[in-house]
């Protein structure tokens, strides 16, 4: 992870798809809890993005967005060092965003490398909509509501992180200096395939949840797609192509794990033999998350008041931002 | 004006380009005083939407804003009879614009005939931004948080109202019959040339302003362009292709109109005969709103009064439309 040293606020929030699962840990959460020690940090769950590729099925981003904080408080993230909320309660978001659409060009978002990536499967499923190609327009509004200047990314988010920036220095070109240039604080991400080898994704229905129960996870790991070449148990593997040792590499210690791999190359282990050393050390990962998650779900009074305080937290600096932003434009 | 019986609540908005001018008056205002007797009304002037046109030049908004309420109560705007607020004041529509922006089609918004038709100089002026494409997107939110099913129209505005009406029928559609489809209410918008003979506009330099004085009137339509084969007095003209007879056809009455047009016709008057008859007609036209303007800002703080409480009941309404559409989609 690198280091920024002027960085006064981070500001990061992940999208409402459903419950987190590993992908998330590894890529995202992992990293805010680390974060969250070093800088004062807001953290949120993007539920109004969530209607981007949901928009259709929106009846469930509430309850979602709930289990989401679940998730982030069971995995360590702490409401007295973060500010955790809800991108939908802070209505500054929307104000800012109608703000910034003004002075976007529609150019930079019609070159934006993710939407150009996504256009054929969006046109497919219809959601090639006016607020899908505005995506990173909120997700400057979602940075520049708190003055954020620190944004935790994978390398490979740097584009969208770039059109965050572009907006925020037209915007200074504009009205004034009112914003510094949210710099990337770029943070390991490691590949982290779902069940069936693909990018892990709830719509894949390939991905291992924090919340799933340990027997779910052992059914979920056990069929798990591995080398193809091992077609029977005498055919030897490599498992720089698998993705059960794509796992071993984020949870199981050395030794074990290259007890596997070379029992894999020889064809000396079976891939279920491969597949119970993962679960050795998946699921002790996995169980204090778990555990902490069924605390918290004890107390649900105790989550509706973290929520309420991170919003009225997120609020307030907002709502500041916000009477700058006005009184920056004139209106 | 075609009347509707089912009309329940109109609401319009008027953009925030400058201090309004006769043209204004013609199309939009006039319509305003004669239905806010007939239907609960809500006027707005739209100070948000200003700004996509005028981004680099947003400091002069606010005040703009507040003059074109001086001129619409001096027109006879009657806040008892209408609620009169101002766009950027109620944060509903900035909310709602961004949950009509996660389902209004892309495509939608790039076939819209005004925008195609705007596209070459926008792209010259730098205007083509996110906001802009996205304009119709608020028009439909603005008329939708206060559930306005009459949307007072000229006819060449009906594919504006049919981009918010497919918007509308889109969210039924999706979320559950929330709203009535808004209709429009033709009404009367006479041709009201400025003194170039182009449209009337701030930025063309040739318009009227309902606050000018009498003598800037007068200095206004002197050398206001007249028929071009009148070069000299001697030469006849045509009252059917000169600007100054197309605003006679609004204030001047039929006979010294048809005087007017008898001696353009034979020559037997010049073009600034015509254009003292004009004068003798537009002047009494303007002199109650002008007197009435003036008495208006003599109590400022009466016009602060008016815009709180236009705002405050407003956002009553819009805040409880924003509820039962965040029910509907559950965000």
């Amino acid at each position: 992870m690198e280091e920024k040293t002027k960085i006064t606020r981070v500001v990061s929030l992940i999208r409402a798809t459903g419950r987190l699962h590993i992908g998330h840990y590894e890529g995202v959460i992992k990293n805010w809890v680390e974060l969250q020690g070093k800088y004062p940090s807001f953290f949120g769950v993007a539920d109004w993005h969530a209607l981007t590729s949901r928009y259709e099925e929106s009846k469930g981003i509430a309850q979602d967005t709930r289990e989401i904080i679940v998730d982030l408080l069971a995995c360590g993230l702490d409401p007295k060092k973060s500010t955790i909320f809800i991108q939908s309660q802070i209505k500054e978001h929307a104000e800012l965003y109608l703000l910034l659409s003004m002075i976007t060009p529609l150019g930079w978002l019609e070159r934006n490398p993710t939407y150009k990536e996504q256009l054929r499967e969006l046109e497919e499923r219809g959601l090639q909509t006016y607020g899908l190609i505005g995506y990173p327009v909120l997700q400057a509004a979602d940075v520049l509501a708190y003055k954020g200047d620190g944004v935790p990314i994978g390398q490979d988010q740097l584009p969208h992180l770039e059109l965050t920036r572009e907006i925020t220095r037209r915007f200074n070109k504009l009205y004034g200096n009112l914003f510094k240039e949210p710099t990337p604080i770029f943070t390991a991400s490691p590949k982290v395939p779902g069940t069936d080898g693909r990018k892990m994704s709830k719509s894949y229905g390939n991905a291992i949840y924090l919340s799933d129960s340990a027997g779910e996870v052992e059914k979920k790991v056990r069929p798990m797609k591995t080398d193809i070449a091992r077609i029977t148990r005498k055919d030897p593997g490599n498992p720089e192509v698998c993705p059960v040792f794509d796992l071993h590499k984020i949870y199981t210690p050395d030794e074990p794990r290259e007890w596997c791999a070379a029992g894999c190359r020889t064809a000396g282990i079976g891939c279920i033999d491969c597949k119970m050393v993962l679960l050795d050390h998946l699921q002790p990962f996995l169980e204090p998350i778990r555990e902490k998650r069924k605390e918290i779900l004890k107390t649900p009074k105790k989550v509706d008041a973290i929520i309420h305080q991170g919003n009225e937290k997120a609020a307030e600096v907002a709502a500041k931002t916000l009477t700058e932003v006005r009184s920056a434009i004139g209106v």
